[in-house]
Order: C-alpha cells, then sequence, then structure tokens
C-alpha cells in the first residue's frame, strides 16, 4: 500500500487544509498527492511543514490513477465530481452530507463502527461533525447499555463554516473594538458575542437539518433505527472547538461510576471530570487536537430511566471532519 | 403609597443600578430614595436620567423609616442587613438567593405566581436569573398542562457576574487583540471565545448550585414539588442575555399551534417563530428590555409523553434580576 496516489478533493478549505495536515502529522504513506479545488485556486502553492504543493483545478479526469480521495467539498460539488473518482477505481472518503445516509455508503467513525467499512462501494461518508463528537463520547457507553433517548444542545464553533466563519468572527470583533460597522456573510447576523439558534435550513416541524443530521446519522452510525433524538443546534462565538450538553436514556442501568470507567479507557476521548476541582471540558483546552473531552458526567436527577448527563467538546476542524476522514483512510493501509 | 419611602442596597452593582433606573423609567411613585452600598462607595454620586443620587453607607440603622428595600447585595450581606431592615418595618424585596427557598418567604415572578406574594412576611425572594426566563416562557404552557420534566441547558451571558464579568470579557478581547496576556478574576477560566461548564459551585452529584436552583426554585414557583428538573448551566462569551434551549414533558397532549398561542397572549414575552424566515429569539436583539424573547417551538420529536422543545433569551440583569425586582414591588402600589 505504500504506493497509494491520495487526491484531496477541496483543498483550500478548512477541512482540506487539515486533511492535508494530518496526512502529513499522521506519516500516512502515499507515492503521490494531488490537491483538487476549484479553477479559481489552481496554481496556488500551498506550504506545510517546509513540504510545497500546487493546486490542480479539479475536473472529471483528475482521477485517473488515484487510489484514494478524500473529499472536502461542499455537497454539490462532491456530488459532481464523486461519481467520476469512484468510476476511475478510486475509493472515496467524503466529508459532504451528499451520500451519507445512502443505505449503500457506510458512514464511519472509527472508534465506533469502524467493521461496517467493509459493506462499501467505492465511497465511504464522513459524518457531520456534531455528530461525531457526540458519538465518540456515547458509543462507548452504548455499547455497555444501549442508548434508547438523546437529547442533545450543541454550541457550535464558527469554524463549522470553513475559513469564511473564523474570519467573520474575528472580523466582527476588531470592527466592533474599533467602532466600525460589522459585516456579515457567512452566519445571517452578528456572531460576535451573539447565538444564533439556526444551522443549516428548517425542516417543516421546526427543526434545522444539522439538527436532524445529528437523529439520522445517530441512528445510522449505531445502528440503532429507532434511537430517539432530539437536538437543537446553536453557533456560539468560539473558534473551532463544538461542544454540547448531552442527556441521554438507557434501556438498562448504568451508574456514573461505570460511565467513567468505560470511557476513561475508551479509544478518542479523553475523560476531564473532576468538577469540585473546576476540570471539565471546555473548547479553549479541546481545540487544536483529536481528543473528545468529555466530564461533567452525572446521573440525570429528572428521570429514573437510567439517564446520564455529559459535557463534552472536541475540535470540529480536526476530529470533527479531517482526522475523522483521514482516520477512515488509514483502515486501508 | 406616594409616600413611600425605597431604599436600594447594594445599589452600585449592575442589579442595583438597573434597580434604580427601572425605578425611574417605570415612574415608580416614591417620597424618598435611599442608595446603600459598602464604605467603600458611600459618598459617591450616581446619575441616572439627569438625576443625582448620593450613595450612603449601609449599617444596620439605615432601614429607618424605610418602607421597601430592594436588596441587590450578594447573599452573606443581605443575609446580615435583611433582619434589620424587617425589624425596622420595611418589605424587603431580595435578589440573593439566602432567603429564596425559605417556606415563610414567597419566591415571585410577577407573570407566574404574584398571588403568593400576599403570604409575605416581610421579605420577598426575587427567583435566579435563569429560573427567571425560563419560567416566564414556561408558565403559559404549563397552565394549559402541567410540566412534568424539563431539561434545560443554558447559555449564560457574563453580566451574570456582574459589572465585573462584563468588564472582564471586554478586557480580555481587547488584551487578546493586542495580543497581551489575558487576566482572570470573575471566572475561572479564560471566557473570551470560550464555554466554562460551571456557574456556582458542585454538589456531590456533580450538580452546580446554579443548576440545582433551576429545580428547586422552579418547584416553588410553579408550586410543583415533584417537578423532574435536569439542568446543565454553561456561562459563554455573550454580554447579558442569557438564552435556554428547553425540553419539557407534559402531563396532557399541547400541540406547537397551542403553545405558540398561548405564548403570543402571555405577559411579558415576545413570540419570534418563524425559522423558515430566520426570526427566533438572540441574545443581542433581546438584551436591554424586559421581555422574554420565546421561540424555536416545536414538536419533541423524541418522545410521545407531549413533549416541546423551545428556546428563550432575555435580559439578565433586567427581567432576570432588577425589572422583576420593581415589577414585585409595583404590587404593593
Amino acid at each position: 500500500m505504500k504506493s497509494i496516489h491520495i487526491a484531496i478533493l477541496g483543498a483550500t478549505g478548512a477541512v482540506g487544509q487539515t486533511m492535508l495536515e494530518m496526512l502529513l502529522e499522521r506519516k500516512f504513506p502515499y507515492r503521490k498527492l494531488t490537491l483538487l479545488a476549484s479553477c479559481r485556486s489552481a496554481g496556488k502553492e500551498v506550504s506545510v511543514n517546509g513540504q510545497n504543493f500546487v493546486i490542480q483545478e479539479a475536473t472529471p479526469q483528475s482521477f485517473k490513477g488515484v487510489d484514494l480521495v478524500l473529499c472536502a467539498a461542499e455537497n454539490d460539488v462532491a456530488g459532481f465530481f464523486i461519481p467520476y473518482a469512484v468510476k476511475a477505481g478510486a475509493i472515496v472518503i467524503d466529508n459532504s452530507s451528499a451520500y451519507r445516509l445512502d443505505p449503500s455508503v457506510p458512514l464511519i467513525i472509527p472508534e465506533v463502527n469502524k467493521e461496517a467499512i467493509k459493506h462499501h462501494q467505492g465511497i465511504i461518508a464522513n459524518p457531520n461533525c456534531a455528530t461525531i463528537i457526540a458519538l465518540v463520547a456515547l458509543a462507548p457507553l452504548h455499547r455497555y447499555a444501549h442508548i434508547t433517548r438523546m437529547i442533545v444542545s450543541t454550541y457550535q464553533a464558527v469554524s463549522g463554516a470553513g475559513i469564511g466563519g473564523m474570519k467573520e468572527l474575528n472580523d466582527q470583533m476588531q470592527a466592533l473594538a474599533d467602532h466600525k460597522p460589522i459585516q456579515t456573510k457567512y452566519f445571517p447576523y452578528q456572531i460576535a458575542y451573539n447565538l444564533i439558534p439556526q444551522i443549516g435550513d428548517f425542516n417543516d416541524k421546526g427543526y434545522s437539518s444539522e439538527e436532524m443530521k445529528m437523529q439520522n446519522e445517530g441512528r445510522k452510525i449505531l445502528n440503532a433505527p429507532n434511537l430517539a433524538v432530539n437536538c437543537t443546534c446553536v453557533r456560539v462565538p468560539t473558534m473551532r472547538s463544538h461542544a454540547e450538553s448531552i442527556t441521554v436514556e438507557f434501556d438498562e442501568p448504568i451508574d456514573v461510576s461505570t460511565a467513567k470507567e468505560l470511557l476513561i479507557n475508551a479509544p478518542g476521548i479523553k475523560l476531564v471530570d473532576d468538577p469540585i476541582n473546576a476540570r471539565y471540558p471546555m473548547p479553549l483546552e479541546s481545540q487544536n487536537q483529536d481528543l473528545i473531552y468529555v466530564g461533567r458526567i452525572r446521573e440525570d436527577i429528572s428521570t429514573d430511566k437510567h439517564g446520564l448527563s455529559l459535557w463534552c467538546c472536541g475540535d470540529q476542524i480536526r476530529k470533527g471532519a479531517a482526522t475523522n476522514a483521514v482516520q477512515i483512510a488509514e483502515t486501508f493501509l
């Protein structure tokens, strides 16, 4: 597998750039690495750890000889190019939501359901960032006692809207400091010093697309078609680590000390749970790395139905997107 | 009642200052207005709408001839002075948590349980800010179908830590812009670009004191001793409007359109619920005023137990504290 040719589609965005960094940081073995983006970026140079890469324009012909495509493009671009990549014989790991609910496409978090990869037919989907962060935290508990219901409120960083989202928060902060008018482009309202309870579009029941991903992708990943999920997704003025307040009901008893023991030994998780000493997960502490921080684990005092509540944080660009995709790629090595 | 002598105890803090502003803005009729604070502030002048007031040092003798005390002091100061005020014959409306759970002290949100005031024995308690904001939104629904369970995740502004908390967020933003080290005093960690899942101290079950207030005060205010409440309280980098993601279960069916109808006609509420057109409550829109904004009302798709979810925001200093206290005072007019 040393002779692998990898392409990153959408290499100029926050996730695409971080996919490149993660391939290098994790010393992913490759023969050739091709960075693809729109014609606007073609010819630009990207430098990571002293290595230079030139962006090429993505075309339907770009995938000849490519073994593995990491796709960080938006849905419409992903949906256009991925069939060409598959036809050219590549395996595609796609971070868009275009194929996530396709029954023929495995939806994978390696710590949670790595075994489902084997059913792939050329495309493997990378889940939504908030879903990855929640399920890395919950899967070890779900293996012990099945989760029947999740109630989730998210605190989602601006990086979810890409480099433009991060720049928008910084620019708004600067404008406010300079007493200048603020600009909005990636978010519908000012996000600096604000909260926006909308991520994606709303369905006719009043849930946003981001909220429904937690249900639909969660059911698929946990192989739990009846899992009950109620999610409220909120954009907050943090930079790149999502946080989530999660209340779960289980079909069997699970106490707090058992939950902590399961989580302390689980892959991909850092248990930070000593509230008396002011130790709990926070966005600033969990960003720029791959671990999901989990803490504030406590009995749900509002139910006698085997409930727990917890609080988790994780870097949205890394484990929420780029690292998870590279970890999927690593399973092919 | 035109001959009333009012004192504000703790007049130099964010809540005390706003109590003064609200008395003037709402044209509360008084004969005399005395502003009391610690000896550090004695002699300082406060100016509101062109009217000047001189701060006096609070002593046990300060309450002679005072009819009504609005107390915005911390618990220990409130607990020390209030018995003197009551002994001097004043009625005390106390924003601290010192007396809130005392069975002889009514805990009042005028829109919710005004009738309980009549049992007072000199002290009336003002509830916790997050509790006021949640219950103004929920009480109209609770009157229609009893709430049996609430699961709440809060997004609480820095004003909850007073003027010092607001200054700390601003100072941290400025320091980050200037590439200088940040200082923390009112919050245990940097709050700029961060989230801190701790407000108050933790009990041995892992819940913070702020989280338990939602249960304990909520039960008392709604006169629902068995109300099940699970709350997660989080400090976020917004300035003065708290937001809350709330999921509730009712003992009887209540559909979304009924809930909206109840809320649109309820006092103290502004229904902002048109997500398709990007209309929902936000901290920036709901601050510096007294209405609680409620929206994102939807069926809880994770239960068949008559569940709704909603999102609400309200100014923590005004309706969450100062205005609510002044509204209680107005019931005596």
